[in-house]
């Protein structure tokens, strides 16, 4: 082995110089960004909603299971960086994420992320992968699973207010698994509307671009908004919101920042994931600590009634839970192996003798390569 | 571009089937275990393990400009799985890290880790790598960093009790930062104590095997204890510790496990990481939730005596707090350029147009490689 070893390009064999081939209990596998968009291409985007979708709503059906805490985030002034951990005793899983909504004035991604699995059993990872599309793709199908219980029956049309990143994985969600036919889109920059409304020709939705939110909601049995601002904004007013509408609210997602006039939350049911997280986060921080929720989980397990009337308002106060990426990441590693996608990290270090990492580490030295060597043929 | 794309195998090349090539953005820096051993060779183990004290120390210094937590744990009936955030406000790092005795018995490592730093300004991670060997040189370089705080002056001789993966650690650091001469070894599996000291042959310290602790402690200026069992033990009794002794605890270091008879507590002064969580997890957990301790960084920055008398015990209840492994990974992140080590790993996506997320994942699909290839000539 020759030091100092070259900084490996991004198109080189990160393995071609390995002093010796680790064991597969040192390999995690990996999902890239490039594995990610592989997956969702093999499977099939909407597919891959409905079977998203079906992970969450399964994982919601355990939801007492599961170890749940408030994500651990960590304010700058600029953002917030958040670890959002959960177990369902078997498996472990979490996810990075971070929130600048300045990061798209520098020509970067609001929100970026990537989580893990690990084997509860041992504490050993078991899959790495890139989080900022599924985390997209999760938000989305979280939505789409809610409405299918939440919205009003044979609803076809969505008012999508908010047309960024997320705009277009809403939109094809609710198509995938409630049957959306019809989409309304709103923002107050008409390129972001352009953006969207070019993604989704020819998915088979009806795309309408409108000028106004009142233009948008106009025939909408579904209204979500999606916005970025970082602070408390009125995206949709309480004369915006006829009766028997099924509000999917995503923005409002951190402390301080929320998109509905006060007067909806009190006129409508209100649904949530983890009461904990959404009373700090969501749009109920502008209500009372005791304002009643309904957690969805009781929902989806019969335990609490959803919609119960056709005049009811029903809002999804969305912010987003561990356990919604812990059934992600679970889909991927899931139908990783059909796609046969992947790639395998030297991530943990596996010395044949658990106590002897520091033999495994001189073994590995200019000294000891003959050793090392010779070790991977035993 | 064809799919599925094949599971790329150890030795091959990740990316030479990438559809495009991802920007720098989305490439998040990766140190392999294979890397890590690399860097150790590169810079000469002793003199990683002083620069590791240094950044250990200056990061001490500026104790109160970090965010600190107690680690968010997830235990189970076999371990613990936790996470380890804290910032400095300019940088963001966590670690993750389980804690299984048993698997031993499985072949597989008591403690695996890997870690992260993030620019706190944009949250984009900007080091990934792994900790399982960082974790067992920041353990040593801790000790011996509090060691020259601590520890008799002119101290030579250690008694290492448990002689596991971090023994010879332990002892190299002592060496590189106080200046150690000899170690004596105990373990109650002399297999332990055999590869302790076969390891340890030609380093320039002189080892010597005993039988017992009683045997180790002889003439031993410092007392290090490093045991893996999951309980209330007693590696050290009472009537073995002499006036005038440093302690460095290390085995301590979750809840229900400890090393030292409760009465060496009383008889010591008491130097910890971060009370909270030492209260918890360290030898403290055994006396009264207000038994009067000292906190490192106010020794480190003279606002609190240190050692102040010949006879009297120090005892460092060490449990490993997140800033040391903050520090770890600034130190790698530092010397990774200077040896030329770490790969580029496709982590993060990062289209052209922030909001414009749909757009890159449709681009790459089987119908947009065109337009997805010619957005790099770009």
């Amino acid at each position: 082995m020759t030091l100092p070893h070259p900084l490996v390009a991004t198109r080189d064999d990160p393995y071609q110089d390995l002093a010796f081939v680790p064991s597969d209990k040192a390999l995690v596998p990996f999902v890239s960004v490039d594995d990610m968009m592989r997956l969702v291409h093999f499977v099939g985007i909407e597919e891959m909603l409905r079977g998203l979708a079906t992970y969450i709503e399964d994982d919601f059906r355990r939801w007492e299971l599961f170890d749940k805490t408030p994500r651990i985030a960590s304010h700058s002034k600029e953002g917030v960086i958040e670890l959002m951990p959960t177990s369902d005793g078997e498996v472990y899983g979490f996810k990075y994420v971070n929130g600048h909504p300045k990061n798209t004035t520098e020509g970067l991604q609001t929100v970026t992320a990537f989580g893990l699995l690990a084997d509860v059993a041992t504490g050993y990872p078991v899959l790495l992968s890139e989080m900022t599309l599924l985390t997209a793709l999760r938000t989305a199908a979280t939505s789409a699973m809610v409405a299918k219980h939440l919205a009003p029956k044979g609803a076809t049309t969505m008012a999508m207010i908010g047309n960024g990143a997320q705009s277009e994985f809403q939109t094809l969600a609710m198509k995938a698994t409630i049957g959306l036919t019809t989409v309304r889109l709103y923002d107050t920059d008409p390129a972001a509307t352009a953006k969207c409304a070019a993604n989704l020709a020819g998915t088979g939705i009806e795309v309408i671009v409108c000028a106004s939110p009142e233009e948008a909601i106009e025939g909408a049995q579904i209204l979500t908004t999606c916005t970025a601002d970082k602070r408390q904004a009125t995206v949709l007013n309480d004369n915006l919101v006829g009766a028997g509408v099924h509000i999917n609210a995503i923005g409002g997602d951190c402390p301080g920042k929320t998109e509905l006039a006060e007067a909806i939350l009190h006129r409508s049911d209100i649904f949530v994931e983890y009461p904990p997280q959404t009373r700090v986060e969501g749009e109920i921080q502008q209500v009372a600590e005791d304002h009643p929720v309904t957690e969805l989980w009781e929902v989806i397990t019969g335990r609490a009634p959803g919609r119960t009337g056709r005049d009811q308002i029903t809002l999804f106060d969305s912010v987003g839970f561990a356990i919604e990426d812990f059934s992600a990441l679970r889909y991927v590693r899931d139908a990783l192996s059909d796609a046969g996608l992947g790639h395998m990290l030297d991530m943990l270090a596996d010395p044949n003798d658990p106590r002897d990492l520091y033999g495994m580490l001189m073994r590995a030295g200019p000294d000891g390569v003959a050793q090392a060597s010779s070790s991977v043929s035993q």
